[in-house]
């Protein structure tokens, strides 16, 4: 179960350390648990371009998750630290896909796969919006050319 | 660690099982889920009064936690079936203090006790407003002389 | 955003109801919350063929996440009550995959759709095990032809 | 709400930043979110103490929740940095009981004030164990007199 993958796509990570609320009775972190993690990178990810709470248009334009997928390929326990690689895989009209990867820091034992497609919308009205032209090149700008449209 | 209280001065109480997401790595359930457990006792008496959703004055009157306490007498476990008792015990001009009791419902074991007091406040402003008096009147048709003011 | 899905091809489902610790700041039901809910919908999924605490080998064999993937198709809030509807959809050596859908109980509305793949492991070594005939059996007879190996 | 405490009888504080999933549909930090806040504050105070893991007897003893009773003076909101303060107050015979302030970082207003006390017991027969002495003695060399035996 221990893989050691190409990380080399991933230009930016974040550490976050177990907490005891994160385990389950089976002695390790809950699956659900590592959302919040995702969600953290993500903040942090966006927080390193300067994008953080970057406008996206009128007031409440939001982006709300969409679709995700995790695979768990090995268990973290209790006050594990764990490094997050996370980036934009894809910025479409209204959409963005993130890849994550989760590893154990002590041993580089993958954890975790998972990605994230977040959808801008209009919050009262559900409604998917264009993503703005300035948040997309900010992106690109870091992603390069990996960076699907 | 058992103990069989005197339950007889609570009218209500609510039942909620015990979900793996609930539990932490010592095998019982995490002492913070409990709070959870409180909230859906505190909707469902209200529910029960008929006063859920109960005018409280302005838009954006609500209210919010201000302080709590909890004994934790036994653990329980996944899958256990937990009947939480519980009843408003005082209301001030802008609080409300409830008290809770939650026990296992195979054998009647304690678990914990808990008061918590909500203050009533604009969420704008969070100051606190008069709780209005067809509120406190519906609390005291039901729970009577035991109930503080 | 509202659809309405063919349910014929589920046999169960079970309802849950929105806590207040379920939401987020958006003001609807944070993503990762409906897990929990999916949790408590195969044990009483289980617990309805009576299998709830089957054996399933020796002791240390549970059951652990594999792989999920949920779309949100439409947001809950707060108090809101949700079915759950849950099948298994596939069952092979050593994993078991759920399929669920989940919708507001009030006016039809799907909230989201999942899978789940749980392997059954030995803890300790996190090595998959069988799972065993008579737990294969007791899920084809309720799923029938639609249980795919 | 705001208040300017008397922080000199802490020595150890930890920051935490506020995640998504930490909030609730009043757009604060969910009140029971602060527990596990305090936890890594635990874990962090004893692992700068050289204690974290620290033989606490025979195998199977932990400590674990007995009492907690929180204050909240004033919310929190999404990406707050907090410094949450800690200190071991009160060492017994089998119980240790912490004090804990937690402020923004930001502006220095005070959130929430708790106490918690642990016991230290036999898992399996949830039996009050004594505290063994050099645990008892490396807190008082950090807390020094103004920790209550």
């Amino acid at each position: 179960m221990s893989r050691s993958p190409d990380r080399s796509r991933f230009k930016f990570s974040w550490n976050v350390r177990v907490g005891f609320s994160d385990t389950d009775a089976q002695g390790i972190v809950y699956y659900g648990r590592y959302l919040p993690y995702f969600d953290r990178a993500r903040v942090e990810y966006l927080r390193d371009r300067g994008m953080l709470g970057m406008d996206v248009g009128e007031e409440g334009h939001e982006f709300v998750m969409r679709a995700l997928s995790v695979e768990y390929h090995a268990p973290a326990v209790f006050d594990d630290l764990i490094e997050v690689y996370i980036r934009m895989a894809r910025i479409g009209r209204t959409s963005a896909t993130y890849e994550l990867e989760a590893s154990r820091v002590r041993d580089g034992v993958l954890l975790v796969t998972a990605t994230q497609t977040l959808v801008l919308v209009d919050l009262a009205e559900r409604k998917p919006m264009p993503i703005p032209d300035a948040y997309r090149e900010a992106i690109r700008a870091f992603e390069g050319e990996a960076l699907e449209a």
